[in-house]
């Protein structure tokens, strides 16, 4: 492990003197996440969201307020891209978060030279904060593996790989798209169990995935396994990911070699990069495995990590179908669950993947597989939530849903908040499904 | 269908001045492949195969050999991958070989300026061609499918969507390797039938896949499939691949997500492109499918496609252990198979690909997936050849192999002739295997 512990930056008393920075629901000032935006009528660039508000990077750093280390993070997180950032590890990451909790702060000497480097966010277009280079897709959640096994092998749910292997597969990373894109609903081949022949026919069991994302940090060569007690220094942050998901296609394709159409049509990715720092204070002792499970084979079992390496987040799915916008209903929260349920740790995660010397690079993303909780209310998809489409969900505009409908909007959401530490959260990962062309 | 017809270009009657050119095994002038290459002490750039000989595309560009569309496609190619070269798309590559073709005849007025643009190709380091942005790999190969699906399910050997789907999964990008770099032998979780619990050690069960790589040329944009009919304009070249596989960390990890561990810790790649207009002789039918096999679903079925999208080439492996090399014996051929043998066409590869509107980048890999010929001298894969490792393979020095051994060296190749062609070839796709770690 190699998070700090929390300081000074991560104080509840800490307050800035940007409007409406304190008790922001995401970004206060003991936040601090990075991503690329664009100003009004500018090219994309590294900036800070505070508030509602966007720090310009490269702005910033010609006013001169970045010097030494933090200067040298400022200047790689100021590019189009974060990967330069990232590559750099928490060193310079660390120095910059010191010196932007500095700037922002209530009292601060810098705010005469900060504050026109503010730019509304309400004005800005956010993009993909990376290049991503390969993404893989974990299935750490549990529960998630218990219930969607049970969907496509009732006899045999959770596979005896589960609890020794933390199973992972490639994903496709051009079709990674940043919150607010329209999700067009795929065509595939579609087989009923009864039908004796596949149709190719728009998808009828679309569905979302709750999931958190993990950007990686500096990465290693082929050949060169991370160790899981240094595992922890290659994240570079965290993010929400939304995985959709053709459940018909997927049923049908997905023998022998995994998913591929049923997922790669698009996956949405909020914009802004949590930093490892930020989530010091809510970082927990991995949840003891149930009685009868096999301890993690030494590869996987680091003593820090077991101690601080899971987190205590709060993930969210809101649903607003077109017609509850038109009524005016606020989205349905519909679902309610936790970082907690990850069966591995994310340090786990990247040594599995780097144990026989697969090399990681800045700018990958990690996915955790859907999480879900224990319980129906906090389920991370609709095929579990409505048991493969055998009972619907009811909306408060009287409508239901056993999967999602064109004109849908998921949002996903995270908030971090336990006693002592001022919450914080991840800020949207939404997008509305549009009809298949 | 968008290939050229054989042209002058393919006329085997056509002779170059290139000493060793005429008659070579790989790159007569009727090939004319692309590569990017560091002469020594330089820096990586484009290149054409001819001989033994490089052609130096920056300095062929720099000494005017080159004009209009062709100096449109040689300045793309000129830099250090070829990615952009393959966004052109035909069109440009077409007019580049022409002209190619033309400089580099016997009695062209172009010899005296091109002469000093050839650099030997001992002398050259050569790189992957492009930066892979997505590598797919595909599962054609029907009877390696079948041969597989028996080790691992034996009651079951080709599923039943095999017919139907034109299988695929997302392989790991940032691991492929060009011919000539070592493989290390991955560790992972390995678990013997009998056994109670997984293990970490080395692979005991290492494998080559003889596969056909793809080079994808313009792409898609998101949610915009590409039709059967127009998918072949999307391939900017070929190349021969080797699909690493750890048997015994893929028989325990695979299910129900695919293989990942047991794939992603190296892949090798030929380093030449060998373009579409290159292979144009080549062209056959699709085989016809057997009787009772259900007809692709129309949005595969492409009257052109079936008509001459497929491929006679012939495939090989050699193996050359340690030992052998020791006493001066030459590889052995382990495998001779064909392309003939791909249950579906690359034109059926992109458009199932892309018919969720998956979008396809210039530089993105496609894998053909195993390409084993119906009888045991033409399995791709060692776990086909001795069958699980029950039979094992003798060789010429007397050794046997259930899998590969530390110090093997792997060599794909590929020849492709018929009657009334020049026989071109890809070059060598050839690996080590290095000691575990």
């Amino acid at each position: 492990m190699t998070e700090t512990a929390p300081d000074a930056t991560h104080d509840p008393a800490r307050r800035s003197w940007v409007p409406g920075a304190d008790g922001h629901a995401d970004f206060p000032i003991q936040n601090l996440p990075l991503g690329i935006f664009s100003p009004p009528g500018g090219a994309p660039r590294g900036g800070v969201a505070i508030g509602d508000q966007v720090l310009d990077l490269p702005a910033a750093l010609a006013a001169g307020l970045f010097a030494g280390e933090a200067a040298r993070a400022a200047g790689a997180a100021s590019a189009k891209t974060l990967n330069s950032f990232f590559a750099l590890g928490a060193g310079p990451r660390r120095a910059l978060r010191v010196r932007l909790s500095e700037i922002l702060s209530l009292g601060s000497d810098d705010r005469a030279r900060a504050e026109p480097c503010l730019r509304p966010a309400a004005d800005c277009t956010l993009h993909l904060p990376a290049q991503v280079g390969d993404y893989t897709d974990f299935y750490v959640g549990i529960h998630h593996a218990t219930n969607i096994g049970k969907v496509f092998r009732p006899d045999n749910p959770l596979l005896p790989n589960y609890k020794y292997v933390p199973i992972g597969y490639h994903g496709r990373a051009s079709s990674l798209r940043v919150s607010g894109t329209g999700i067009r609903r795929p065509k595939g081949q579609l087989k009923a169990p009864e039908a004796e022949a596949p149709r190719f026919a728009p998808c009828e069991r679309l569905d979302y995935e709750l999931e958190l994302g993990i950007w990686v940090g500096p990465g290693n060569e082929l050949g060169e396994p991370v160790p899981v007690g240094e595992a922890a220094s290659h994240v570079a942050g965290y993010c929400l990911l939304n995985d959709w998901s053709a459940r018909d296609i997927q049923a049908w394709e997905y023998q022998p070699l995994g998913p591929f159409l049923a997922k790669n049509f698009g996956s949405t990715l909020s914009p802004w990069v949590v930093t490892p720092e930020a989530l010091a204070p809510f970082r927990i002792a991995q949840p003891p495995r149930p009685e009868g499970d096999p301890a993690p084979l030494p590869y996987l079992l680091d003593e820090a990590d077991q101690r601080a390496g899971a987190f205590d987040l709060e993930l969210e799915v809101l649903l607003a179908t077109a017609r509850m916008r038109e009524q005016g209903l606020p989205p349905h929260r519909v679902s309610l669950s936790n970082t907690r349920h990850m069966y591995w740790t994310v340090a786990q995660m990247i040594a599995h993947h780097t144990s026989n010397g697969c090399n990681l690079q800045p700018g990958d993303l990690l996915g955790s597989g859907t999480i879900s909780a224990p319980d129906p209310t906090g389920f991370g998809s609709l095929l579990e939530t409505t048991r493969g489409g055998r009972e619907p969900l009811v909306l408060p505009s009287g409508e239901s849903r056993r999967f999602l409908e064109d004109g849908d909007e998921v949002t996903l959401r995270l908030r971090a908040r336990r006693d002592g530490a001022a919450p914080i959260g991840f800020g949207e990962c939404r997008a509305t499904i549009l009809p298949a062309r």
